[in-house]
C-alpha cells in the first residue's frame, strides 16, 4: 500500500509500504475512507520533535473494517468506523472514568501511520466507534474530524467546564481551538470569545459560534477578556497551543473559581506555582480521551447537528501528501484532509 | 492590648498595641477566645519570607462580637463568631461561585494581627459567621480550627474530589493534612492514605479516619501508594505541603483521571507542563475559600459530629507566644492554641 513517510524536517513522502495485517486477535485492519494532517504532525515537521529513523505518519482516521481478529465481537467487515489516535480497551477503570487516553492498556494507534491506504487498529472493540451506516461521501471529513480535532476541542470544551451561562475564552484558533469554539456553543454557554488575528480563522470561529473575536495575545490578550467579562476574566478557557505563553495566557484570562481546559501538546512549559496557587484556576488537560465523546459525537454529525468537517480548507488526494503539510506548516490552510 | 509581633526571624513577642477600632461601617471588632500559629507563620518565622518591618502575626480567629460599624446587620455584639483569613463581602460573583478568598472586595483580615486580645475584621457581614450560641469552652479549639486549618484541610479534600467509593492519598502531617484526613472521611471516601512519618500525628491521622499510613516520602512514596491501589494511584491526593517535591509527589500520586487538591502555600513550586499533561490529572487549590463551608463545619462541630480541636497538642496563653512558635517550628507541636 502507499502511506506517508517523514524522512526529515520538511522532507515527507509516499511510499509503497507492507499492508497491515491483523497481528492479534483483538485488532482490526480498516481501509482509510479519508485521513489527516495534525497540527501535532507539525512539531515533526517543523523539526522541533527529533526525527531519528524514517518513520510512518498521521493518527487520525475514518474508514471502512476490512478485516477484524478472531475475538473482535464489536465491529464487523463492511461497517464505517472511527477511532482515536490511543487505542484503549474501554473496559479498565481509567476507561470506566472517562480517561480512556490512559488507558491501562493503551497503544498509539499512529504507530502504523493513518496517513495511507490500510491502518492496523489494535484493541478494536474499546477502540471503534461505527457510524449507524456507511455516510455518504459529504459527511466523510466530519466523522474524520471526530477521530481528533473534534474530540480534543471538546475535551477542551468539558475540561474548561463550559456550558450554559458561561463566558468560554479559546486560546488558538488551529482546527482544534475552532472546533472547542463549536464544543463550547453546543454544551451551551452564553458568550465564546474565540483569539485570533487570522481574517479566514476569525470567520470559521464565528461561524462555530463565536460571539466575540480578541486579536490581541499575551498580556494584551488577557486585558481585553478581562474588559469583556467586568473585569473578572472568562469563566472557561480552552487552550489549544501548548506553549509556555500560550498557557500563561489562559490561565490568566480565566476568573477565579474559573477552569482552563489545554489540550494544547505542552511543549517547554512551565508552570509558576505561586501564581497558579493564587489564581485560583482549575486545570485540566491531555491527550483527549477522544473514545469517551466518540458515540455522541457521531450522533450528532450523523442528525447533521455540526459540521465539523468545515475546518478542512484543503481537500488533497494523498500522493499530494507534502503539499498537504506544506500548506499547513505555511498557514495557507486550517487542516489538509486527505484522500487515499 | 496585648499582640504578638514578629521582629526578625525566630523573634516573636508579645507587645502592647493599639486597640482595633471600627474604621468603616462594615467592620467589626472582636474579642478573642481563642488565636493560635499557622504553619504558614513559620514561613516568617524561619526567615524564609522576608521581614521589613515588625508585623503584628495572626489571621486564625474565633471570638465575641465587642462592636459592630452600622452598616453591620449579619452580626451584633455579644454573638460568638467564626471568620476567614480573608475577609469577603459574600456577595460578588467571585463569592458567590464559592471562592470568597479571591473576592473583589477582599481584604487580609491577618493585616490586624489576630495572636492578640482584639482584631478588627473588615466586612463584618460577609466574612462572620456566628454559632447557634455562645459555645462552651470545650468546643472553643474545634471553631477556631474552623478559621482556617479545617476550612482549608476541606477545601483540599473538595478540591481533590474526595468522596464515596474515593481513595485519598495525603501528602502533609501538619494539621491541615491531618484535618485533609477528617474532612475525605466526613465526604465519604472509602479509603484514606495519610503519608506521615512522625508516630504522633499518624496515630492522630488514623483517630481522624486514615485507614493507611505510608512512611515513605518522594518517589518510594508514590510507588508505595501505586501498590496499595492496583498500580493506578489515588483517585484524589491533597496536598498540604507546598514545596516542589510535595507538589510533584501529589501529581505523581494520583491516577490518571483523578484530582490533586493543593492548599500548601506554594514556595518556589514550577510545574512541568509536559508531565502535568500526560498526568491526565486535574488540579484545583489556593488559598482556601473557607467561608464557603463555615455554616456546615460549624454545624458539624456543634452538633459533634467533628472534633478538629484535636490538632492542638499545644495549648498556652497568649503571653507564651514566642514558646508557640518554637514548639512548633521544632516539631515538638502539630499546632499551638493560644488563649488571649
Amino acid at each position: 500500500m502507499r502511506g506517508a513517510v517523514i524522512h526529515a524536517p520538511g522532507d515527507v513522502r509516499l511510499e509503497e509500504r507492507a499492508d497491515p495485517t491483523i497481528q492479534n486477535p483483538t485488532d482490526a485492519v480498516i481501509r482509510l475512507s479519508a485521513t489527516c494532517v495534525c497540527g501535532s504532525d507539525l512539531w515533526d515537521y517543523r523539526g522541533i520533535n527529533t526525527i531519528t529513523s524514517p518513520t510512518p505518519m498521521g493518527h487520525e482516521y475514518a474508514g471502512i473494517v476490512e478485516e477484524v481478529g478472531s475475538e473482535v465481537t464489536g465491529i464487523k467487515p463492511g461497517q464505517f468506523v472511527i477511532g482515536s489516535f490511543f487505542a484503549s480497551d474501554n473496559t479498565c477503570e481509567i476507561c470506566r472514568a472517562g480517561f480512556q487516553t490512559s488507558c491501562v492498556h493503551r497503544e498509539f494507534v499512529g504507530a502504523g501511520g493513518a496517513q495511507a491506504e490500510y491502518l492496523r487498529v489494535p484493541l478494536a472493540d474499546g477502540t471503534l466507534v461505527a457510524t449507524p451506516d456507511v455516510p455518504s461521501d459529504d459527511l466523510v471529513p466530519s466523522f474524520l474530524a471526530a477521530s481528533d480535532v473534534l474530540g480534543t476541542g471538546w475535551f477542551g470544551a468539558v475540561a474548561a467546564e463550559a456550558g450554559p451561562g458561561k463566558t468560554v475564552a479559546v486560546v488558538g484558533d488551529g482546527a482544534v481551538g475552532l472546533l472547542g469554539v463549536l464544543a463550547a456553543r453546543e454544551l451551551g454557554a452564553e458568550r465564546i470569545i474565540a483569539m485570533s488575528r487570522h481574517e479566514p480563522r476569525q470567520k470559521l470561529a464565528t461561524e462555530f459560534g463565536a460571539t466575540d473575536i480578541v486579536t490581541e495575545r499575551g498580556d494584551e490578550g488577557v486585558a481585553r477578556v478581562k474588559e469583556l467579562t467586568d473585569g473578572l476574566g472568562a469563566h472557561s478557557v480552552i487552550e489549544a497551543v501548548g506553549t509556555q505563553e500560550s498557557m500563561l495566557q489562559a490561565i490568566r484570562s480565566a476568573r477565579p473559581g474559573g477552569a482552563v481546559g489545554y489540550v494544547g501538546v505542552s511543549h517547554d512549559v512551565s508552570l509558576p506555582g505561586e501564581e497558579l496557587f493564587y489564581s485560583h484556576v482549575r486545570l485540566l488537560g491531555g491527550p483527549a480521551p477522544v473514545r469517551r465523546f466518540l458515540p455522541d459525537l457521531i450522533d450528532r454529525i450523523w442528525t447533521g447537528a455540526i459540521e465539523p468537517g468545515k475546518v478542512f480548507d484543503l481537500d488533497l488526494p494523498l500522493d499530494q501528501v507534502a503539499e498537504g503539510y506544506q500548506a499547513m506548516d505555511e498557514r495557507r490552510a486550517i487542516k489538509t484532509l486527505l484522500r487515499p
